[in-house]
């Protein structure tokens, strides 16, 4: 039976532990590792991804230990005693440094770094990746749909499209990306952020009418009462039997709070309803919209139709981050026992970054990120005049006498947590501040512009070396 | 902190406690319903999709109560008094009919139908949905996977870029729908079936060289010892080594058992591995591949350029359903005190089918599946002569000669599971043989043939007869 067990030690792909054990009976356990988080692309084509899952990941961590039963478990699948006595006693206790929740950041550039024993580095790989790049991937997802919908709120209504248990880690980083709610409860609960929801079809349809549904539903929910008005027909029935409610309540001193549409087309009817509603004198009901939107049609609603939307509930595209549906994101070993180390590749753009490294983002005089620097960690960021492209160093930029910004710091110091446990509408203000410092080409749709990373001289050259020496192997 | 925590009663949507709240205040608690789980369309364009998800639901469905603590929590949403007593109290204690986990199935079809009284039908149904959408999703991309893979088998290497928590359904859907293995070692262990995994570059670069690396992997494990073989590069370096390694272990009575290509062009790669290993008189040492494949490569490099590849891993494509990433099942309201119910809409496919029903599969001459039949529950199947195409019933087809299966059977009864627990490798068995059935021309990736579903005489009249009425509301 599926369970989220109290020990997740197991929640790792089988080649972390057959690496484990090598390492250990090979005498390496105590040789020192640095490894890198970084992905290769933006998701949905865009020009920009957010970086979430870090609180997440650290929580889980702490419970990245090996029960009783786990132990016996991979005694079975062949792994050897001394190593499973090793695992027996498992906790990570390595260093982890990491740009903040909410930031925005940029392919290839080293987000998170972990530092520690090459086990216990080796052994928390899948994990890390499972959770980073899945919330990375919605919160991206999220504030793509919310630089579209500015003051319109939406929510997150994706719990029964969603991937499994995924929802909960789902919910939290449409958050982050800019969902003022979510429907999912245990997800409101455990996150500490507004639920929302009020009634379905099923609702309409366990009464003899419309009509009566609705009235029935004011009555126990005089103060947040939204109808959902296309069971049967939205402009014929539905919006005039919600106005009829709706009077009714004034009587009583109640206001009906909203209107939903869950169907059809969403800028002819929301414009229809929104005339109705105002002859009516209720130009205090809002108007909910849902069903299969994304960015690209919130978009076409507001900007383009100018449809009479206050909400959204945003369901499957936000909550699986459609259609990608994963960001890329890696994690390679990039020091060994103080050696640079890195994956070589026939082609250059998939050549890792050796070394142990520090993200730096420039500014533009308009205070706007301008470029964003990976320089070796051990080069004083003040003295470093250019970075450089990281395939063509013939094109590389001037940036001694820009302001610019460490973006890591240490978050777990071996193995404790340093991270403020932030909530996510918190860590959304955050990115919403960043955001304003992002330039508008980066943030369309269409063939979104470029932001640019590059590396500093030394790291290039630890690099080519690096290269040369493998190359000649 | 997000966690799966035992009570899983706030694993909902809100609106399904609003509702459940107002038919308690309106009186409705006992009130007996129907809901029927159907989806609209199969995923990735294809011709069929794999049920899965049952005994997860199921298993959930038990734990499905509050706690103490949601208890408070739903209090500090608004919820009554009285309702929340109820909930202290709530476990779910109805009845649910099912189709077989790992049976093929079509769009709009009765899959699964749950009967209670309406606040439990409510109550369940963003979980019954979260749990059914996904597993099928995945166990139907996994089978069309293993439909062009045959005899080479594939194994679930998703983790990493699967959606948080959600792994563990989806390595359990990639299992049944036919994946051999998964690398997930969590749903190894609680699912009970094959973990698989050996190295990653880490291991490689963890070592001065290539050649060390490959002799110290030999040395710890000389069972299992698979090569990843592109490090640097595959066929000057990787292979070469490899094979100097798989010479040394023959040495010592051991066989070098797989390499694993990762990168490159693997048909290309393949070959050219292959050769230098029957050249080198190591015609026992497989080939494994990986790297972004989906059901569209792997048909490629088998069917169209014969890659000699024993074996495939398979991540991100199998454990997301990537590109669709969601299937589009929905739970609606069938019957309400014995009164049948349907959502009505303007577009008459969108039009549910009302009361309690059964679904039926016949057979042709040949044994192949030929048409599936959904009847109302009260007709007596040997007595149905023809069923009818749900929207042009001047398309109908005679069904009284043939062969005849009722797909769906009891499968909880008063909250009381009666469902026989299966390993999922059973169920691709299960899934395997009735594969056989289905004629091949809805197997095929594009432009599949549609599989017909027709509805019985009383099921259309019923359905017209209450359309007919809501019309005239």
């Amino acid at each position: 039976m599926i369970s989220i067990q109290n020990n997740l030690g197991l929640y790792t792909d089988f080649y972390e532990l057959t690496m484990a054990q090598g390492y250990f009976l090979q005498g390496k356990k105590d040789e020192k590792a640095t490894f890198d988080y970084f992905f290769r692309t933006n998701p949905y084509k865009g020009g920009f991804t957010v970086f979430a899952g870090l609180q997440d990941f650290l929580d889980l961590l702490a419970n990245f230990t090996f029960s009783e039963s786990d132990i016996e478990y991979l005694r079975g699948q062949g792994l050897k005693n001394n190593f499973l006595t090793y695992l027996k006693a498992f906790t990570f206790l390595g260093d982890i440094f990491s740009v903040s929740e909410g930031e925005i950041v940029f392919p290839n550039e080293p987000i998170l770094r972990v530092e520690g024993n090459i086990i216990e580095c080796q052994l928390i790989e899948s994990m890390l990746l499972n959770i980073l790049n899945f919330e990375s991937l919605i919160a991206t997802k999220a504030f793509r749909i919310k630089l579209v919908s500015g003051e319109t709120t939406f929510s997150d209504f994706g719990l029964r499209r969603a991937q499994g248990f995924g929802a909960l880690h789902a919910s939290r980083a449409a958050i982050i990306g800019g969902a003022s709610s979510t429907s999912n409860v245990l997800a409101g609960k455990q996150l500490d952020v507004p639920i929302t929801g009020t009634q379905a079809h099923s609702w309409i349809l366990s009464f003899d009418n419309e009509l009566e549904a609705f009235r029935a539903f004011a009555a126990v929910n005089p103060e947040n009462t939204v109808l959902l008005v296309d069971t049967f027909n939205t402009l014929k029935t539905g919006v005039p039997n919600a106005i009829k409610v709706a009077k009714e309540m004034e009587q009583k001193g109640q206001r009906l709070k909203a209107i939903r549409l869950d169907s059809g087309d969403l800028a002819y009817l929301s414009k229809n309803t929104r005339k109705m509603l105002d002859n009516a004198g209720l130009g205090y009901v809002k108007i909910i919209a849902s069903n299969q939107l994304n960015e690209f049609v919130v978009k076409s609603l507001l900007h383009d139709q100018n449809a009479p939307i206050d909400a959204f509930g945003i369901g499957t595209e936000l909550i699986t981050g459609k259609s990608d549906a994963a960001l890329d994101g890696v994690y390679k070993l990039a020091v060994l026992n103080n050696r640079p180390k890195m994956k070589f590749s026939e082609n250059i753009e998939k050549v890792t970054l050796p070394g142990k490294k520090q993200l730096i983002r420039y500014f533009d005089e308009n205070g706007k990120f301008f470029r964003d620097g990976i320089l070796c960690s051990d080069e004083n960021p003040d003295e470093i005049q250019t970075i450089f492209h990281p395939v063509y160093p013939e094109k590389n930029t001037n940036i001694s006498n820009l302001k610019k910004q460490l973006l890591t710091q240490k978050v777990m110091d071996k193995g404790t947590t340093l991270l403020k446990r932030r909530n996510p509408l918190h860590i959304h203000n955050y990115l919403k501040e960043r955001s304003k410092y992002l330039p508008q080409e980066h943030k369309r749709f269409i063939s979104p512009h470029i932001y640019k990373t590059g590396i500093s001289k030394k790291l290039m050259e630890t690099r080519n070396l690096l290269a040369n020496e493998q190359k000649s192997q």
